[in-house]
């Protein structure tokens, strides 16, 4: 491997990926270390034939003092040197460390990622250059795996996420040290910078040397080997999740609803992906974890059903038919009115949901059939009239039928999953349930021929 | 965890996997270690609920001299107590390892699945089964990830494959050790079994201490976790090969045939799926690699054709518009008489695959159009008439044109795939090609109006 082909396989790798348009801008973030150093020269040197132009970028951690302060210097003197604009960003890792009460690793990763964001917001960066080389993609993996993932974990380091774009994948370590050592390139080493985390450091120097040395030693070619199947794999099955994903769900108001039958009929691995998904889509940061997602699998195949399960601020819950997916704050918001009196005349909104309307008129004016609209003679109804949500132990005699029935068994005969059930507004007055509206009204009060006045009650859905 | 549990446990894997059926027998292999010392007690423990009988059998590897007979007599004594037929077989693992220069590991791990089928079949057992486990899945993961495997290696040790059963994959090492101590139930440590694989002592005694130790205490549970999802995944992917492999291949008489547009309109990951399994059909034991499965495929999706790529006695032929898969040997056997001379009436086994017929007439008594029979007038015909396969430079004009043609462009144009030109039968007298059988005649020799004598062509495929 000579220089040049370091130089050929950069530039090769970062049209095959398209990492980078012509006339973009890139911020490339600089520790000072090898691999940051050689990302700069490279793209340095190939601005023109790529035509673009650089902006270097360095994130002081803090946490060395001293030899903090003399990364960012020596990074801002090369800048100088080679004519490349050069920005840096003093972090406090400590204090947001200790305040969130993470790790010094979690708070560092969190304050670089929004301080590389903001520098490419001021200045105009279409990406993000970082300098992850093969080795760190090869120790995510082993990372990932020891701290149990999912199979995506096991894909390391993708060469372009968002903004940020990894354009040294494809070297390994020895070859970014092999070109900075024939072209006189300095570094700093033991910068503090993103792979400075005592886990990732354990692989580095102690697990994978060791294994090198007892077991074999192409161990790094052969889970590159891997990483390269399992990355073609994951785009195969999450693909295919995505497809299924798109004929099943249907998004409501609410949040994502299923069928339940057609989650079950999925292969298990898809039911995983699919779970997984749909939390992720409403609880952006935050993952399901094995456990939680075998639980709810095992839940949702199983014969039970009206159960809740509430994670990291997402609630799953799965009715006998449908599983709901939703945001676990929604239903504290609509449940706050479940009780109002109804005017006649007048109109009400139910929930910020229902528009409920009532009138006075001498004839009937509408569909008899119509789901949203009853008529009651009015003289035979006990005023107030009320509306509110289903309560325990509710009971009517459905339209049509001389016994009494429970609303909960209504319910569920109506399949009426469970999570809907306390939001359907009932209608009623002191002798009893009126109209549960939308679904069924009750036998009484019934229109008759010599009925003088006639209420009649519409529902509209206004979300 | 109790002990009742463990043997709960056991007894739900066995069901839950359908690992053994009512009635049958099974053939315990026992080294006089822990784990199937456990798995022998515990399926002797249950054999009227299961409605099984036992047979145990003991494969002395030899090994070590003094301890392997002093295990064997272990076993042996063990069963004797308990009531369960025991049987032992001695294997050479020495002398199979120089013979065939292979590892110690290897020979051991040949001679000993051999022995095992072997008493299987005599004593008329339906299953071994062999005492795994979740340990031991745990590390071949380990084991297969440092080694180079493809995804389907990270799936760790099926429940069952084959004959072979592995019904305490469900318990962990440290249940197992509980499990035994707890009953009194002896057992020998440092047994020669198919863990005393340098390599995977390696892991157990070294990768994993050291990973718990400094890592991380739940590992092992979290590479597990892994496992489950992966078993899952890869039996999807799997599933989804088969389904795509069902629609795309077809196999034929000289091997499997594929249209090399549908391979190439594949997802990368599937294609190299493909390509595995034909080959492993074709092969038997043998694997491809990573890189031999890569060439192969970027062979396939390029614009180049004509390629062929033999590995481990297979042959992959790459066509401009088709891909064939066979195996190496058959090539020469088909090529052995590809020179012959036709006697007029007369027929002739060309190949071992077609029978030419020729025959003299007055009338024409056929389809003039067919494309496996041609007329011509004899007495243009310059005998000896030849039944060959092409060569280097052949010429012909063909049937209604005036200007000669290369044989080999006709082929191009025609779409025959490459392997296939060279097995079929041209019919040619003194003066040159009269019939690239099947395909094309030449514009010689017609029958005319005065035309006395009518020789008449006939091919027909015998495969």
């Amino acid at each position: 491997m000579t220089c040049n082909d370091v130089r050929v396989k950069v530039l090769h790798y970062i049209k095959d990926k398209s990492l980078i348009e012509s006339g973009e801008r890139i911020l490339v973030a600089v520790s000072g270390g090898p691999d940051s150093m050689l990302l700069m020269h490279i793209l340095n040197g190939y601005k023109s034939e790529l035509n673009i132009s650089l902006v270097c970028c360095h994130v002081n951690h803090q946490l060395r003092d001293v030899a903090s302060n003399r990364d960012e210097l020596f990074v801002r003197n090369v800048c100088r040197q080679i004519g490349v604009p050069f920005v840096s960003k003093r972090i406090n890792v400590s204090a947001l460390s200790k305040e969130k009460h993470i790790s010094i690793e979690d708070a560092a990763r969190q304050l670089r990622l929004g301080a590389l964001y903001d520098i490419a917001e001021e200045r105009k960066c279409q990406k993000i250059g970082v300098g992850h080389t093969s080795d760190d993609t090869m120790e995510t993996f082993i990372l990932n795996i020891l701290r149990g993932t999912g199979r995506k974990g096991l894909s390391g380091i993708h060469p372009k996420r968002g903004k940020f774009i990894h354009p040294l994948l494809c070297l390994k370590k020895r070859e970014v040290l092999h070109y900075l050592k024939n072209h006189h390139i300095d570094y700093q080493i033991d910068v503090t910078n993103w792979r400075s985390d005592n886990r990732r450091n354990f692989i580095r120097r102690e697990l994978v040397p060791l294994i090198e040395k007892k077991f074999n030693k192409r161990v790094k070619d052969n889970i590159l080997q891997l990483i390269k199947i399992i990355i073609d794999e994951e785009d195969l099955l999450s693909t295919l999740t995505g497809k299924t994903l798109e004929g099943l769900q249907k998004e409501r108001d609410e949040g994502i609803v299923f069928d339940r039958d057609s989650i079950k009929a999925l292969h298990p691995a898809i039911q995983r992906r699919i779970l997984i998904r749909s939390f992720e889509k409403l609880a952006g940061e935050m993952r399901l974890n094995f456990k939680e997602i075998e639980a709810l699998r095992t839940a949702i195949i199983s014969d039970c059903s009206g159960m809740v399960f509430p994670y990291h601020g997402i609630i799953f819950l799965i009715g006998a038919n449908s599983i709901l997916v939703r945001v676990e704050s929604r239903k504290k918001e609509v449940r706050e009115d479940i009780h109002a009196c109804l005017s006649i005349p007048g109109s009400i909104r139910f929930q910020n949901r229902y528009l409920i309307k009532t009138t006075v008129l001498e004839q009937i004016n509408g569909n008899i059939d119509s789901r949203d609209c009853v008529y009651y003679d009015l003289d035979l109804i006990q005023q107030p009239l009320i509306i509110r949500t289903r309560n325990n132990g509710d009971t009517f005699i459905p339209f049509g039928m001389h016994q009494k029935k429970k609303v909960k068994e209504f319910f569920i005969d109506a399949k009426v999953p469970f999570w809907e059930r306390d939001e359907i507004p009932i209608i009623a007055d002191e002798k009893g349930i009126l109209w549960i509206a939308g679904l069924r009204r009750a036998d009484s009060a019934k229109v008759r021929k010599d009925t003088e006045r006639i209420l009649k009650i519409e529902k509209r859905y206004i979300g």
